[in-house]
């Protein structure tokens, strides 16, 4: 790689830094400008190994030796900043020191026939990351979010999911409604009532529904779906964390038939 | 309740409300106080069913009506300051408006023949939080933290627990040498090798490995385990996040019998 292709950027005013400290920082500003920041060298890693084409990639002064002889990186725009500047556009106590910055395709519709998870506003980012990891580890193509759900491509998700956004069809904003087009079998998970999930007989592909932390799946979800499901907990505590729970059905569905 | 039960702190500089910020805001201070801090009502609440007797219980103005008539607080002394003196003390971003301190019990020892859970250096808090409620809810009855794991009794460990901490024997600061005197089998999960999980004869009462978020299972703690277990991953994803695999195979092993 020629030297040519790498520009240096020293102003926190510079208006390309004012929108990464923003994509970066806050949860939903990708819907605004139509792309994301990836940060740190395991998510971009597996951005690249997905064949996820950066518009840009940027680096600190310290990070970007690491990455200079990248082959991956031949004809991508470069940025390399003083760390302390990568540092305020990053806002992570210890930030990555490199990213990327990925033009959203375009919205997918809803695939009717994909083995799915459904996140009815599943509030947490840590919780929904995982969620994507278990559900791409376990054969799932495709999330639906629930309007109300965490922003799926916001950078605490981002992290959290480990590149499994890559290997999935995301959707956002989906409504109540707009789940009828599935033509697989949906099935809620309950922790009041329903088959316990070791004895039950579980359709594949299908539709599994994870709930609101504090609320659980909503009854008017619950009342469309197919199968209720529920966990055997011998230790008698109310409920497991969702994404706890999530991977436990999405392994038993998707992995162990 | 009489009013003589309470009493107002309005002063920054109080030397409770200093140890209480150092409680709330700093992962390990427990450790030094001998004391953690509850905050919120569905963790509070947690405690007081598994019969946690707290030393105080702190209210911001605007919460306390809603306690005031709590029949469980009687004879413990209350505490009741402005909203923003609540705020100050809780670091939380919207802080619960109450919580409990409670003085810790003495270090139990491990038990050596008890259902267990060990954590092999697992960073996150809120994966620690996870694997204790997973822990619980399957029937496991202890959790043996390997020194450089996440602080068992932090804030948000605590919170992201929901009172799991207070049915489960917990040991913090473990060595590999301690585990030798556990009498039930080690069984550790890999990512790259062992027994598929859905297949496994799993034993029980056994003590589960969970390791690193980045590095996995000791190799040292490997070696002295008897079975290993990998989960089936389909989808074909490096790995699961820590605490999904955890609830996956405590669940197989412990409820799912």
């Amino acid at each position: 790689m020629t030297s040519s292709a790498v520009t240096l950027i020293q102003s926190r005013d510079n208006a390309l830094v004012k929108d990464l400290r923003r994509l970066a920082q806050d949860t939903t500003a990708y819907r605004k400008q139509g792309r994301v920041w990836l940060e740190g060298d395991h998510l971009c890693r597996a951005a690249l190994e997905r064949s996820v084409r950066p518009a840009m990639a940027v680096f600190s002064e310290s990070h970007w030796p690491q990455w200079q002889h990248e082959k991956a990186l031949a004809a991508i725009k470069i940025i390399v900043m003083p760390d302390a500047l990568f540092k305020d556009i990053s806002g992570l106590e210890s930030p990555a020191g490199m990213g990327f910055l990925w033009d959203l395709p375009a919205a997918q519709p809803l695939d009717a026939m994909a083995a799915t998870v459904v996140l009815d506003r599943v509030q947490d980012a840590g919780n929904v990351g995982s969620i994507l990891r278990s559900a791409s580890a376990f054969g799932f193509r495709q999330v639906l979010a629930v309007k109300g759900s965490a922003a799926l491509w916001s950078p605490k998700v981002l992290r959290a999911g480990m590149g499994a956004h890559f290997a999935l069809n995301l959707v956002e904003g989906v409504d109540e409604d707009d789940l009828a087009a599935l033509q697989v079998p949906l099935v809620v998970t309950s922790s009041h009532g329903g088959s316990y999930l070791h004895q039950a007989d579980l359709p594949w592909p299908c539709a599994w529904v994870m709930g609101h932390e504090g609320q659980g799946v909503a009854p008017s979800l619950e009342a469309r779906s197919s199968l209720r499901i529920r966990i055997a907990q011998p230790g008698g505590e109310e409920s497991l964390n969702v994404a706890a729970a999530a991977a436990i059905c999405l392994h038993a569905s998707g992995a162990a038939r």
